[in-house]
C-alpha cells in the first residue's frame, strides 16, 4: 500500500477500483515490411477486434445511456464495414509494401480531408466518425488501450492528470464514485466540478497517473486530501467507520432540506446553487437550493465540433427554469476566452489569457453568438423566474452596450409575437476590480450584482491563482477583498438593488461569517455545500458578524483575518 | 515613395537612411562534397572576410566606444588564428567529406561545450567569443549579412520588429536618428526608451521590416506616427521645415531649464525623470529634472551571461548619486520576470506572466539576488540622496518582509564598518490595486508612495495592455483608475508622506492637470517631457485643477473625463 497528499478537493470519502482517464500514445513511425500478407493479417486482426469491442460498448451504452447516444457507435461499426474506406488500405500495404499503422492513417487522413471539405453537415460528421475509428484500429494495432469513460459499468475512481469540463460531462455519474488528479487545486475545475456532482476528490496529487494502475484498489478521502492505493483491509474498515459519520452527519443538515436560511437575530439570506448543466438541478433540490446563483452556460458550448443552436440553448434554459419552479435562476452568458477555449471558435493565442480576450469582451464583438445565446433566453424567460447575468464587466459602456443588445434582441422577438417574460433582472459579475471600484455608479444602472471571487482575488492581488509560485497570493480574506465586496454590497443597498457571490467564497466556512456581517443578500455555491452552510447560518447572529467585519476590514493581513474569524467561530460553539 | 501609418512613440522628426536590424537566418544543412579542395577554399576565404571585416570593426569601436569596448573585437580576431580551432575544421572538411558550414559547427560546438562546462570565468568568456564568431564565418559562408549595431559609424533611421532593452542598450546614440518597428504601442518599451534616448520614433508599423531595404531614405514623424519611404524632394523639403518649428518649441521650453515647476496659485510640484543607466543623465539635466522618479536597474541585469556582482552595481549607483549632485534619486529594485525575461536565471515559463513570478515576488524568494542589491545600493547612500523602492507590493507581509532584509544588510554593513546614510527613505510602487485599496495602512509604514500606472491599470482593468484585442481597457483616464489614484494621495497626506507616479500616465498632457489636481506630489516621466510638461503647469492654477478632478471622479466613463479635461484646457488657452 502506499499514500499520496493532494488537496481536499469535495467532501466525502470514496473505495473503489482505479480507472485511469489518460490520453494513449497512438504515435508511429512509416516502415518498410517484408511479409505483406502477415501485414494484411495483422490489420485484419485489429479491424475485427475493433468491431467486436464497439458492438460490446454499444451494448453498454444502449442500457446505460439510451438508443440516441448508442447510435453513434452503430455509425461506427457501419463505417468499419465500409469496403470503400476498407480497400484502399489493403492496397496500400500491397503495393507501397508500408506497415498497417501508415496505410491506415494515409487513407483516412484523404477521407476525412475529402469531407471535412464539403459544406454539408452530414459529411462532416462522417469525417469525425472516420476520425475516431481510426484512433481504434490504431489502438490495436499499437497494443494500447483507448479509454471510454461514457461506458463505465462498474464502481470506480477515476484517476487523470487534469479533468476538463468535457471530460467531466461525458462520465458516467452512476460508477464514478470518485476522482483523484496529478495537478488542480481547490477552484480548479476539476475541483468545482466534483463538489457540485458531489464526488469526493483529491486534487494536486501531482503522482496519482504515474503511481496508480488499472483496477488497483482506492480510497479517496476528499476530507483531508489523502488518496491511499492498495490499503489494507484494516484500513478500508476504518474508512468504511469513518464514512458512516460524514454519512451521518449529512443526514443530520439533510433536515434542513426545508428549512428557511435565518439567523439567530432572525435575518434571511438566500442560499443559492452554481450549476453547469440541467442535469445538476438534482442536486439542487435534494440539497435545499433556494436558487441558482449562477448558471454556468458555458458546457452547452463545450464536447462539440459547433456553436449550440438558438433552439438547443432554449430547451436547457427551458429545462432549468421549469426545473426550479418559480424559484430565481441567475443565467451567466458565455463566458468563453482565458482558459476556457472553444476550438470550433479558433481564438488567437495570447500571452496572458486571463487578462485577455474573453466573455464579454468576445460576445460584444462575435455579435452573432452573443445575440444568438440572448434569444434564447429571451424565449426561455416565460418557464420561470429568470435573471441574466453579464460576466467580466469592466466598464459602464461594456454594460450599457450588452444591455442595449439584449433590447434589440427583446423588441425584435415582440414584434414577431414571441412571448417574452417582462421582468427579467439584469445584473453583472463584479469580478473585475475597476467595477468593484465605480459599484456606486453601477449600481443606478443594473438590478444586481454578483461577486466572481475568484477572478476578483486574482486580478486585486495581480496573481494568477493556476500558477503554483504566486499562489500564496490568492487570498479570499485579504482586507483589500474584503473592501472590495463591502463597497459592491453597500453600493447595491443605497439603490435598492442586492449583492450575490457566486465564487467559491461564499461556500467557504471561514468567509461565511463575514460575508453575512458585510450584508451579503444571496450565497451561491456548490449545491452540496448548501446544508452546511445553512446549518452554520442557524447559529450565527448577523449583528454579532456586523461587528467582526468592521474589524476585519480595518485589518492589515488576511492572517490576522482568519485569526479573529477563528476566534469568534471558537467562541460561539463553546 | 511609400507611406505607413504606426504609433507615434516619441515626438520629433528624423531624416536618414534606414538600417536594417533583423536577426539573419543562419539556418544550412549538413552536405557531402565532392570536391574538397574547393570547399577548403571557400572556407578559406569566408575566414579571410571575417577577419578583415572584424578588424574595421574594431577599429570603428575604438574610435566610437573606447578601447575597452573594442577589446572583444581583438579577441575575435585572435580566436580566428588560432590553429588549435582551425585546423580540425578543415580536417573534417578534408576527412569526412562535408560542407563547410556542417564542419565549422560541429568543431566549433565542441569547443563551446568544453570551454562552458570549465568553472572559470575566463573559459566562459572564450566560449562566448567562438559563439560570436562562428556566427561570424557562417554568415560569409551562406552569402547573408550579420548586423553589429554599435558600430554604426553614419546617420541612421533603425528599422526592427521590436527592439528589446539590450538591443537599445547598444545602439551608438551618435547616428541612431529614429527608429521604427514592427510591433508595440505608446508604452511598449521600444517606445519609452525612444523618448528618454530622445529619439524620434514611430512603433507599430506592422510592415516596416518587410518594406523597407538598408539604405532607404525614410522620414519618421514621432509626431503623427507616419513613416516615409523613399519620399519626394518636396516632402522632405517640408518635413525639414517642421524639424525646425519643432526644434524652436523645444528651444522655447529649453528656457525653463532651470525654472521651479510652480503652477498660477503658487504651488510647487516636482518634476523628475525615469532613467534605466547613469548615461541617462545627460539627458535628465538638459531638460532640467529635479530628481530621479524612477531608476529601472534592470537594465544593469540585461545583455549578459550572469548576475551583475554588488561591486558592478554599486559603481553604477554612485555614479547615479554623485551625477544628481543631492537631489533625490529614487531606485526601484529588481523588476525581473513577466515579459522580462534574464536567460541566466532560467525562470520556468507562465501561463499568465503579468500575473506571475516577478519582482519582489521573485526577490523574497532567490534572496541571494535581492540581498546584493541591497548591500550595492545600502553602500552607495552615502553618495547622494537616495530612496529605495519596492515593486509589485501586494501586500503589508511582502513589503515588510522586503524592509527587514534591507534592515539585516543595512545592520551587517555597519557592523563590518561601512558607512552607510541614516535617512534613505523606503517605498513602494503602487501598481496592484489590492495596494491601493490598503494605500492607508501601507501609509503608516512606508516614507512615500510612487504610482506605477502601466500595470495599475492593466490589473485594474485585467485588460493586456500588449493584447490588441483588450487594448480598448487599457484607459488611463478611467474614472476607477483615477479613484484608486486619489485614495494614495489622499492617504499618504494623511500620514505627511508623498506620492509620485512613475508610470507613463504621468508625462501625459491630458492626465497631468488631474494628477496636479488630486495632489500629486511629484511627475516622473521621460526626461525629453519634463520641459514640456513644465511648461504646461505654469500655466494651470491648481485650486481650479482639483474642482476638476473632484468632478472627474464622479465620472462614469474615460470618454466623459478627457472631454471635461479638454474643454478645461482650451478655456484656458483661450
Amino acid at each position: 500500500m502506499s499514500l499520496l497528499q493532494g488537496i481536499a478537493a469535495s467532501s466525502g470519502i470514496a473505495i473503489a477500483k482505479a480507472y485511469r482517464l489518460v490520453e494513449p500514445d497512438l504515435s508511429f513511425t512509416k516502415q518498410t515490411i517484408e511479409d505483406v500478407a502477415a501485414e494484411t493479417a495483422r490489420f485484419e486482426a485489429a479491424m475485427a477486434t475493433s468491431i467486436s469491442e464497439l458492438e460490446a460498448i454499444q451494448k453498454v451504452a444502449e442500457r446505460e445511456l439510451g438508443a440516441e447516444e448508442a447510435a453513434i457507435f452503430t455509425a461506427h461499426i457501419l463505417v468499419l464495414n465500409d469496403p470503400e474506406l476498407i480497400n484502399p488500405i489493403k492496397d496500400k500495404i500491397n503495393t507501397e509494401k508500408v506497415n498497417a499503422e501508415h496505410a491506415l492513417q494515409e487513407t483516412t487522413d484523404m477521407f476525412i480531408s475529402m469531407f471535412e471539405a464539403m459544406e454539408n453537415e452530414y459529411m462532416q460528421e462522417r469525417a469525425a466518425d472516420i476520425r475516431d475509428v481510426t484512433k481504434r484500429i490504431l489502438s490495436h494495432l499499437l497494443g494500447v488501450k483507448i479509454v471510454n469513460p461514457s461506458t463505465i459499468s462498474e464502481e470506480v475512481i477515476i484517476i487523470a492528470e487534469d479533468l476538463t469540463p468535457s471530460d467531466t460531462a461525458q462520465l458516467n455519474r452512476n460508477f464514478v464514485k470518485g476522482f483523484a488528479t496529478d495537478i488542480g487545486g481547490r477552484t480548479s475545475h476539476s475541483a468545482i466540478m466534483a463538489r457540485s456532482l458531489e464526488i469526493p476528490a483529491v486534487v494536486g496529487t501531482q503522482e496519482a497517473t504515474r503511481q496508480i494502475q488499472d483496477g488497483d484498489i482506492l480510497i479517496v478521502d476528499g476530507l483531508t486530501g489523502k488518496l491511499h492505493i492498495n490499503p489494507t483491509e484494516e484500513l478500508i474498515a476504518e474508512y468504511e467507520a469513518e464514512q458512516q459519520k460524514f454519512e451521518a452527519q449529512k443526514a443530520e443538515w439533510a433536515k434542513l432540506v426545508n428549512e428557511k436560511t435565518m439567523t439567530v437575530d432572525g435575518e434571511h439570506v438566500e442560499l443559492a446553487a452554481n450549476i453547469g448543466t440541467p442535469e445538476d438541478l438534482v442536486g439542487v433540490m435534494n440539497n435545499g437550493g433556494e436558487g441558482i446563483g449562477l448558471y454556468r452556460t458555458e458546457f452547452l458550448y463545450m464536447g462539440r465540433d459547433q456553436l449550440p443552436t438558438e433552439d438547443e440553448q432554449f430547451e436547457a434554459y427551458k429545462k432549468v427554469l421549469e426545473g426550479m419552479e418559480g424559484k430565481p435562476v441567475v443565467v451567466r452568458t458565455l463566458d468563453i476566452g482565458g482558459d476556457k477555449e472553444l476550438p470550433y471558435l479558433q481564438l488567437p493565442e495570447e500571452m496572458n489569457p486571463f487578462l485577455g480576450f474573453r466573455a464579454i469582451r468576445l460576445c460584444l464583438e462575435e455579435q452573432e453568438i452573443f445575440r444568438t445565446q440572448l434569444r434564447a433566453l429571451l424565449r426561455a424567460s416565460i418557464f420561470g423566474n429568470l435573471k441574466i447575468m453579464f460576466p467580466m464587466i469592466a466598464t459602464l459602456d461594456e454594460f450599457r452596450q450588452a444591455k442595449a443588445m439584449l433590447a434589440e434582441e427583446k423588441e425584435a422577438l415582440v414584434s414577431a409575437g414571441e412571448k417574452v417574460s417582462e421582468d427579467i433582472e439584469v445584473g453583472i459579475m463584479v469580478e473585475i476590480p475597476s467595477t468593484a471600484i465605480q459599484a456606486e455608479l453601477f449600481a443606478k444602472e443594473v438590478d444586481f450584482f454578483s461577486i466572481g471571487t475568484n477572478d476578483l482575488i486574482q486580478y486585486t492581488m495581480a496573481a494568477d491563482r493556476m500558477n503554483e509560485r504566486v499562489s500564496y497570493l490568492y487570498q479570499p480574506y485579504n482586507p483589500a477583498i474584503l473592501r472590495l465586496v463591502k463597497m459592491v454590497i453597500d453600493a447595491s443597498h443605497r439603490e435598492g438593488k442586492w449583492t450575490g457571490m457566486c465564487g467559491e467564497m461564499a461556500g467557504d466556512e471561514l468567509a461565511i461569517p463575514l460575508l453575512l456581517g458585510m450584508g451579503l443578500d444571496e450565497f451561491s455555491m456548490s449545491a452540496t455545500s448548501i446544508l452546511q452552510a445553512r446549518s452554520q447560518i442557524r447559529g450565527l447572529k448577523k449583528s454579532d458578524m456586523a461587528a467582526l467585519a468592521e474589524e476585519a476590514l480595518q485589518m492589515g493581513t488576511a492572517e490576522e483575518v482568519v485569526q479573529a474569524v477563528k476566534e469568534k467561530l471558537s467562541f460561539i460553539t463553546q
